[in-house]
Parts: structure tokens; C-alpha cells; sequence
């Protein structure tokens, strides 16, 4: 006992080695500079419109759960850690309405969906389950930063193919396949990341053609193992012009490949944090046995609540709404851009048919990223805040192309997009000496 | 390119390493059973009375929220990764209620709360910043199984400490301690888990002496590096008898070795899914960090509900409901093994003060295993369910003890929960040829 007594006052920290991989997740940094500037209008946030937030649909879906007494306790209750099936099949219902096909020829039941706290913890899950450290996702360059910091929280490899304006390039993607195969590392390959709807960043989705086709690739080249293919189709309903795409998930016609995640954050409320996801039939028990040790179940509550606003009819209309609200502030700030930076050369931006951002391409000799001059500009002096483009990009930092500006109007007011980037411009006008 | 084409039908499956470490997670089969077996009284399933569920609380923390059109988007729109200051400051009051002390003596301010779906998501992050495959994490035996299948998913090492009726026996840590440094093998210890009021499962809780006695120990024994002790408080608020005791961590003077894990869904309800941490302070980044990676944030709604709640004064009066309701339950529990087990040779159990179990020990020669013939004939003739105590130890499967049963007296009404001991005292009786 005597060696016990000799104690260090202050011990040092030891941490898990996924710990010290999870320290690369920049959405804190973000928040943080936020906080710190908090004058500055936000082209940053992916936060959505507040005015259009459902006040009145959540009020009315309380108060019809809440005239059922039995309807009101199972929603208090514990749920099940996939979600209760009397819920799982309402939202299956409206995948099939997304889908504009009827639930029967969907080619699953509802005991393919998990419930999950918004769609980010079954992007996590799916990684945990799929992802040695070392394993390979391909993700499209760019890409959702937040799954970057996932990625890179499970030590996996990320590689990147490049995209163009109907997404991820496909004939790239065969080409990285080869090319990893040549160098004996096809076992490593485990995953295709899509977010294939009005991105998050660059606002573009993935060609009908190529939705076909990547589920042709990822069975081609699954010879060594299955390789799965993960469509984030977060803003998949915030569609302001042009058609309504099939989702990837809809061509897996044996619906073993594709991993379909979405959320109803971006349509209802990021507040309620209810996600889905629809999944070939063996990750089913790996996904539902590490949401168990997780938390064994989002809220039951919410996931009801969810339910109610479905089945009263009350979703529908809202989300024909919240798409109004939304073309508007899109058309605010391509009207913005093309004010404001046209005549910046070199200067080039992406209108998006759906969705919450514009990507905006700016000369390669302006350095958008946190440690370049237009950020500490944009932020302190002209009081403005956008994502940098860099943070959307895996591999290297060295290696990123660093003149890319995430900018959302999601947040804002059309007058205040008008507004920020007018002060945007100006601060890339100062920074680059025009 | 020929080769890809080459494709198998059917490709194998590779999952993650700790995807095979996270399949022994047995709520799922349990759960499974229950649904198998529907017409069995369920003295198993760690649900809450149905009866005391809040629906007229939550339905007017809906309409006091709702009032404030400012305070209703808050709620909807994302929160941050560890919840909203103001919720946060409220649920700190309401532990300085608990802790019985002033909230300026608390020792602490809303900064080291960090919001979480139900505490079990606490448990998880704080297992996966700390733990390594391999590293060490201490728990009582018997103690909670779901963390038990969270550590296994984590590929550590779990070390168990016999408890007694005042909870974990802190001598035997002391050597235990002692035996892994002559091993060499202290710098693998990182946690010491504690489920220290009304404990699932045992019903004991850990005595005030024991309280500051394992914060000492912790600190002694920090000489490689910090030991943390993770305080699961989940059953604190369910009190029926006997003093409101002080946590582990008012003991923790310094507020650098304890992290304090609480939540609503005992107290409160399940379905809301929300439990809070207060941590250490250079646990917050990492558990931060993590948690953005795995969800960016629990549902801040929800959050903002209970807080309304609390602000409300609906809470403190709606606890002292659900004690009086779990009182008779307990009480008939008690009072039904009493009436039907008493003549049953070697048969055992622990009166607890709170909580929702009664630990039940058999003659060793009982096997209540899944695999044992009394949870068989329990479930299929008799029609009665239990929790096999051996789920609840760590180690070798051959090595724990399989005498004991986990009785729940939370979902059945007090009739139920007599004729559920009457059956079971039957089953027992038949396999033990009596």
C-alpha cells in the first residue's frame, strides 16, 4: 500500500487513441467562432429558416397524441432501439410518397428502417459498424465536413473523387477502384459516401445516370467483401425547381447494397432530432447492437410526435412552406452574388435547385480557410461569416483546394443575405487588392 | 477493368473489429424474448409505471413553451453539442436541489453539464474517450449489463469488485487495485464504474463512508495517470425509504476525478430521452468532440421541455407521485416474495430503499441462466419473465454466478407483480424438484 500513497498531485490525462482521432471534428471550432463574433451575419450556420419552424404542427400533434391516453404513454415510454414499428411503418409510408411508388413495390417492410437521433448518428453508426481504422470510405470532393470529422474520428482512410455538377464523377470513381486494386488495397475499400441531394457544400445533386451507376460499381467491384454505398439524402425534400430525383437506394434492386439516410431536420425540425435509415438486412443487428450501447434508442416521443404530424396530414403542407421560404432566400442570394461579386474575376458560384447552400469558387490566389487573411477580414472588420471550402475536402489540409466558400441562406432574412454578401465581397475585394 | 467485372454474386460481409466485440450486447435478445413471449408477466423489462407517466406535466410544458413564439423556434431549431446554456443552468439548479446545497457551493457552473440522450449516452462517450481495447474499466458485481455490453463493444477489460449491501467494498478494491500494479499493469486502469443509488441491479446503495472513501482511492492509486470514476446516479431520484444521499461526486473536492451521470427518464419519462453529465473539465472537449461525431447534439426540444417543466414547479411534485407509486409496487414485491418464496430453501432477496429492482439469489444448484432450465420453464409454462442475474457480472461467462435473478417491479401494477412472484416462486419450485 505504501507505493500507493506516493501520489502525483495533479496526474496526467490518458485519453483512447479515438479519442485524439476525433479531435479533428471542426464543427466546435465553428460554433465557437460564431460565439466569439457574434455581430457578424451568418452565412456560416446550418441552421435552418427560423420563421418557418412548425410552432403551430407541433402544437396540433401534442395535443392530438395527447387526447389518446394510451397513444400519450406509449410516446412517454421507452421505444425500442430501432423505433417502434407502429412509427417505423408511417415513415415508411412517406419514403414510398418520396419515392412516388406504393409501399408495396418498395421492396422492404418497415423492419428494414432504424430510427435514429437525426440522420448524423446512423451515419456514425453505419461507419462504426463497417470501419477498422485504416478501412477506405471514398467520399466526392467536396463533402460534408461534419462526416469528415466522423471519418477521421474512426481512423479511417478517406479517399476523395472529384465532383462536377451533377455530382460525384463516375468514371473517377472506376478509375480510383482500379487504381486501389493495383496496389492490392481493394479489401480496404468499405464504403461510397453520397450526399446526393442539393449537397452539402455544393448545392449540386447526383444525375439520375449516375445514381444507376454507382450502385453498378459498388456491386462490381465488391469481390473481396460487399462494398456499401451510404446516401446521406438529408435535404432530399427541399426541392425548389427541377424534377424529383429517384434515390440511389431505389436502384439497388436487391436491396443489399445501398444504405439510404434520412432525417427530418431540414423538412420539420432540427429540434426534434428524428432521422431514419433503411438498410440492407445484414447490418440490421450490427447497427441496432452499437445503437444499443450508445443510447438503445432516440426519443420515442419525438419519433411519435413525428408520426402524428405525418398521419393529421400535417407535414405535407408544411414542408411545401418551408421549400417557399427557402426558394426565396436562394433566389436573394444568387441575386447577391451576381450584385455583389460579378465583378470579381475570377469569382464563380453554383444556384442550387434545392437545398441550403451556394458554393463559391473564388481565384486560387485567395486563401478562404480559418488561417488565411479573407476569414479573419470577413469576421472581425466586415462582420460576416462563411464555412471554409477547405473544411469540405478530405486528405492532406496541405493538399485541399483552399478558394472555396460554403455559404448558406438558411438562417437569414433575404434583405440580411443581400447584406452579408455585399459585405462578403468586400471583404474578398480588400483581401485581394481590387 | 476485366477483372471487376468478374464479380461474386454474393460478396462476403467484413464488418469492424469492435462491430464482433458489440454483438454481446444482450438487451436485444431480451428484448426478443419479451416479444416471443407476449403473454408472460414481466418481471424483466426495466420500463416505468405506465400509470405515472407525466402527460398532463408534458402537456403543459408544451403550452407554457408554446406561449413564447421566440422560446418555441429555440426549441426547434438544432441546439449545440452539449445543449443550450439556459437549460443547462436549470438543470444545474435542479442539481444543487438534489445535492442539497446552495447552487454557488456546488463547485461547478453550467460550463461542465454537457446534455445527453438519456445518461446511457454519457456512459458510452465517456468509455469511448478513455478506453483502449484492453484497458481497464472496474465495476461492482453484479452491476448494470447494458454498460457491461458498452465496455465489451469497446474491447476492454473489465475487472469486478464484490459488492455488499452498502454497495461496492472498498477494501477488496484497494487490493484488487494493488494486485494489477504488482501485475504492472496500473496504467491500464482508467475508470472505476459506479452505479451508487438503488443500483441496477442489486437495489443497494453505496454508504456515505464508501462515498469518500473511492474518491480517495481513485486519487491514490492516479500515479500513472488519472483514474476517473464514472458515477451512474440514474435511480437517485426514485427514493421511497431512508436518507437522500450525498453523490460520489460532492466528494470530489477538487472536481477533477468524478463524472456525475444523471437522467429524466426514471424521474420524469423515458420517451424524452434526456440525461445530462457534469464532467471533470478536460473531459469536456473530448466528450464534446465525440459526440458531435456521433450526433452533434440530443434533442434540444426535448431538453427545453424538461427545463420548462422544472421552471414550471411541475417536477418536484410529479416526483413525489412517481416514489408513491413505486413505494406500494415495491412494497407488494416485497411483500409477494415474503408470501411465496419464503419456503423455498436458500432463497433470497434485498429490500431497497428506491430504485426498481429486487435482487433475488437462489440456491447455487438453480441455474437461472438463459441457457438454464428455469428460464425456460419460467417463460414457456409458467409465463413469467426475469433478468438472469449473470447477465449483470463481468468476466467469463463460467466464472459468474448463476443463482440470481433481476426482478423489476416497474411496468406491473401490484397485483400483477404478486401473481408474477407466484408463478415464478412455481417455476423455481418445479426445477428444483421441490
Amino acid at each position: 500500500m505504501s507505493t500507493a500513497d506516493v501520489s502525483t498531485p495533479s496526474p496526467i490525462l490518458r485519453f483512447s487513441t479515438r479519442r485524439d482521432w476525433a479531435a479533428r471534428q471542426v464543427i466546435g471550432y465553428l460554433m465557437q467562432q460564431a460565439v466569439e463574433n457574434p455581430r457578424c451575419l451568418s452565412l456560416a450556420a446550418g441552421l435552418v429558416d427560423e420563421a418557418s419552424l412548425p410552432i403551430d404542427e407541433t402544437r396540433e400533434a401534442v395535443a392530438r397524441l395527447f387526447a389518446d391516453p394510451q397513444k400519450s404513454r406509449t410516446a412517454l415510454q421507452y421505444g425500442t432501439t430501432p423505433g417502434a414499428e407502429a412509427v417505423r411503418k408511417v415513415f415508411l409510408r412517406h419514403l414510398a410518397r418520396l419515392e412516388d411508388r406504393p409501399l408495396e413495390s418498395l421492396g422492404v417492410s418497415a423492419d428494414r428502417m432504424v430510427l435514429t437521433t437525426g440522420s448524423q448518428q446512423l451515419l456514425s453508426i453505419v461507419g462504426e459498424v463497417l470501419l477498422d481504422p485504416g478501412d477506405i470510405c471514398i467520399v466526392g470532393g467536396p463533402t460534408y465536413f461534419v462526416f469528415l470529422g466522423t471519418l477521421h474520428g474512426l481512423g479511417a482512410e478517406i479517399v476523395t473523387i472529384p465532383t462536377d455538377e451533377h455530382g460525384m464523377r463516375m468514371d473517377l470513381l472506376e478509375e480510383e477502384l482500379a487504381r486501389i486494386d493495383d496496389e492490392g488495397r481493394l479489401d480496404r475499400v468499405k464504403l461510397i459516401y453520397l450526399v446526393d441531394y442539393y449537397a452539402n457544400p455544393s448545392g449540386t445533386s447526383l444525375s439520375t445516370e449516375r445514381r444507376r451507376e454507382v450502385v453498378a460499381i459498388a456491386r462490381r467491384w465488391s469481390r473481396a467483401h460487399r462494398i456499401f454505398i451510404l446516401e446521406d439524402a438529408a435535404y432530399r425534400e427541399l426541392r425548389y425547381d427541377g424534377p424529383a430525383l429517384p434515390s440511389v437506394w431505389s436502384f439497388d434492386d436487391a436491396k443489399d447494397t445501398v444504405i439510404l439516410a434520412q432525417t427530418f431536420s431540414k423538412s420539420f425540425s432540427p429540434g426534434l432530432r428524428t432521422g431514419f435509415g433503411v438498410l440492407p438486412e445484414p447490418l440490421l443487428k450490427p447497427v441496432c447492437d452499437r445503437k444499443s450501447n450508445e443510447d438503445f434508442g432516440s426519443s420515442n416521443f419525438n419519433q411519435n410526435l413525428i408520426a402524428t404530424v405525418i398521419d393529421a396530414g400535417l407535414y405535407a403542407p408544411h414542408v411545401e412552406q418551408v421549400c417557399d421560404a427557402y426558394r426565396n432566400k436562394r433566389d436573394a442570394m444568387v441575386a447577391a452574388a451576381e450584385r455583389h461579386f460579378a465583378d470579381i474575376p475570377g469569382a464563380s458560384w453554383i444556384t442550387p435547385q434545392g437545398g441550403l447552400y451556394v458554393w463559391m469558387t473564388l481565384p486560387d490566389s485567395i486563401d478562404t480557410s480559418f488561417e488565411g487573411p479573407l476569414f479573419a477580414r470577413a469576421t472581425r472588420i466586415d462582420e460576416v461569416m462563411y464555412v471554409p471550402g477547405d473544411l469540405c475536402f478530405g486528405g492532406d489540409p496541405g493538399d485541399r483546394p483552399r478558394n472555396h466558400m460554403r455559404l448558406s441562406f438558411g438562417v437569414l432574412a433575404p434583405e440580411k443575405i443581400d447584406e452579408g454578401m455585399r459585405r462578403l465581397a468586400n471583404a474578398v475585394r480588400t483581401v485581394s487588392g481590387g
